[in-house]
């Protein structure tokens, strides 16, 4: 199951990175499941890890590495999270490395190792080992799709989001003075590709996701420009509530394009650039959701009007965790009751109940001043949850404070994939 | 569904209390749905309340009331909640007390009301009034499983718990001198039921307890054993992790046996008589857990080693709350990775993944040093986790700190119950 219909947009391919994937046959034959991607030396990356005190063995070497020298290499795997796998899962982890480097005529330290899948049992890294020539012999600039596919674990669709954007060559410049001469915009490609549906919750959950650009950007502003996006797209899912050992997003600028690098984020192409790399992110935080373990519906729950944005993530963190709220909207069964109960357990200390409204949707207001609102009609509730993508806002009528976040429902298929995924 | 056989104990009437219920046809027609407790004026009565910000009606009326007078008697009726029916609400709860006020001959402000069940709906106050007499003629001494039966709304079971045990009367005495003089052990009887199945964690869930003793203490110590008790007990289990606007724990001491009261901590008889309503609060929440909506299993999550309890407490609750976890334990799948996620997701900063054992049951070691134990086999976990019955026990090896808690798994019934609960 999955909410809406597959959307498969056309990925561009920033230049300066190839991409290209095989069968490595670690733990479920005849399925792509191992991964490179392939940056130019100029390129710059950045990343956010799992915050999980469980960090697998591919996610600590990774971050190792990214300390000391721009990667000019991913290797990534599913099927194996490699994760709680002592001292040997560290060398497996090394070993991934050093045979990729060897394949690839690099450093092992430039070479980034990422791992989905079970945790606990051992990474076959003679199988990868033994895959990596086919990988370096698949990579394409196009081969995002590819890398989409290998990285599944419990997935049913592949996720990849893409912006085209037009950006000044230069700080000084206008990007809308399209002369063809020095001062002509440039185009700039921002693409990533993503794995999630399950173990999802802010702080990264089990999910990977690698986005580049084409643009040439220092690592600051760009790490920057990941944290900020980060917190407005993948910390704001939740499937279930769970963290990962193994999650990861990285976004790599690998400078290919035609223009003055931007050094801060006053450079007034910062914001630009942000933009596309959020709309990247959202893209692929929603296609997370959308193929959410057992998903038939999307969920957007908005919380305004909170004494301030912290308390307005409480509530929508409670409300999209409520696996109350997530079996109602699965059966269609507008039970405000359990959004109330959530609201409620969310909310700071003072709260008026009676200055709280709930709407579904848009504008169907089912609570006003803490009641059901007096022309609300279970039948109104009824076809408001009957679309697909289904909104909630709540207004606490209290303060400033704002947050989005986003869920699925809670089907009985979710149980299924549960109780039967490893088998 | 629920875990292991039902096992109905039989419950002491302790004196000073009489408890009636009957068919007030709120929700759901011939079925038990309104109850009362009725307590002699000696009786000392102390509770605890829900945390959520959304605080039902009743529960904000029942602490006024016990503010200002001990109560004489408890009103309590399932299947409407009474919760976010703004001052409807407020009228129907004050009505309810009225009510029973003139059919008891005690004043309003000595009546305690408590809701459970639909969040939203409005109470039918008026058949809650019609019924009243029918309670006041059934009351009982003995009839503490009709208030059992009364409070269900998704429960399959009615819980009840008893503990009979010898008291001094007097501090200056040992309780075992049993000669028939005046130093002769006072019998003091504990007995409680619970309603609870759904919306259940930590900080009052979905749930009622009503414990009363026939002994005599202070109303200080009496709270500070409750207040104990519940931390031990309810506050330690969860079924979804959710928190509802209802709860209420109440602890009454009618007076009623022949001995010196008991005014504080201090005294030793305090001790042996708060082991008596931890036993019986403890029996009383692992029925609820029990009873978890589409439970097959009862989970036991034992933390050891923690830098300090709360860590002990934080990794538990993300244990208990694990989805995964939940769902691989109703599949019998020992997958390990899951509870090794969620211990890592609940650690502190700084905890040494190498140092983690993980133990099934009592002694079948999973975990050792961070990797799986290599005695370890699949079809021993398999083993371990066919019982109805099951332990994990985690060690951070970092430190003193530990925690307890209660748990059931998660199955396709729970998500059927809540897809159709309402209707």
């Amino acid at each position: 199951m999955a909410v809406g219909p597959d959307p498969r947009p056309k990925l561009a391919s920033p230049s300066g990175i190839r991409l290209g994937a095989t069968q490595a046959h670690l733990r479920t034959p005849d399925r792509l499941d191992l991964a490179v991607l392939e940056l130019t030396p100029a390129a710059q990356t950045v990343a956010v890890f799992t915050q999980n005190r469980l960090q697998a063995a591919p996610v600590q070497l990774a971050r190792q590495h990214l300390a000391y020298q721009p990667p000019r290499l991913f290797v990534v795997n599913s099927g194996i999270a490699n994760a709680a796998c002592g001292k040997a899962g560290f060398k497996a982890a090394r070993r991934t490395c050093q045979a990729a480097a060897a394949v690839f005529g690099i450093e092992a330290g430039a070479v980034l190792p990422f791992s989905t899948g079970v945790i606990g049992e051992p990474l076959p890294v003679e199988r990868v080992e033994a895959a990596l020539p086919a990988c370096q012999a698949a990579l394409t600039a196009e081969g995002w799709w590819q890398v989409a596919a290998a990285i599944h674990t419990t997935d049913t669709r592949s996720k990849g989001a893409s912006r085209r954007i037009a950006l000044a060559s230069s700080p000084d410049l206008e990007p809308e003075i399209d002369n063809g001469g020095p001062a002509s915009p440039v185009e700039i490609n921002v693409t990533g590709v993503a794995k999630g549906s399950g173990m999802i919750h802010p702080n990264m959950a089990t999910m990977l996701a690698f986005v580049a650009t084409d643009a040439q950007i220092a690592s600051a502003p760009l790490q920057a420009m990941l944290d900020a996006a980060v917190e407005r797209t993948f910390n704001c899912i939740s499937v279930d509530g769970e963290t990962s050992t193994n999650d990861a997003v990285t976004l790599s600028a690998t400078g290919q394009a035609p223009m003055v690098p931007i050094e801060s984020e006053a450079d007034r192409r910062y914001a630009r650039l942000y933009k596309a790399v959020e709309a990247v992110c959202q893209d692929l935080a929603l296609a997370i959701v959308r193929d959410g373990e057992g998903a038939t519906k999307l969920i957007t729950v908005t919380v305004k009007g909170a004494s301030h944005d912290q308390e307005a993530r409480q509530v929508a963190e409670r409300v999209v965790c409520s696996p109350l709220v997530k079996t109602a909207f699965f059966a269609g069964d507008p039970n405000w009751g359990r959004i109330a109960a959530a609201v409620g357990a969310g909310a700071s200390v003072g709260l008026d109940w009676e200055a709280v409204d709930l709407y579904l949707g848009e504008d169907l207001c089912v609570v006003r001043g803490g009641k059901q609102a007096v022309e609300y009609t279970e039948s109104a509730g009824r076809a408001a949850l009957a679309s697909e993508e289904v909104g909630i806002i709540v207004c606490l009528g209290r303060g400033d404070g704002q947050a989005r976040m986003w869920t699925c429902d809670f089907s009985e298929e979710y149980i299924r994939i549960n109780a039967d995924y490893r088998s």
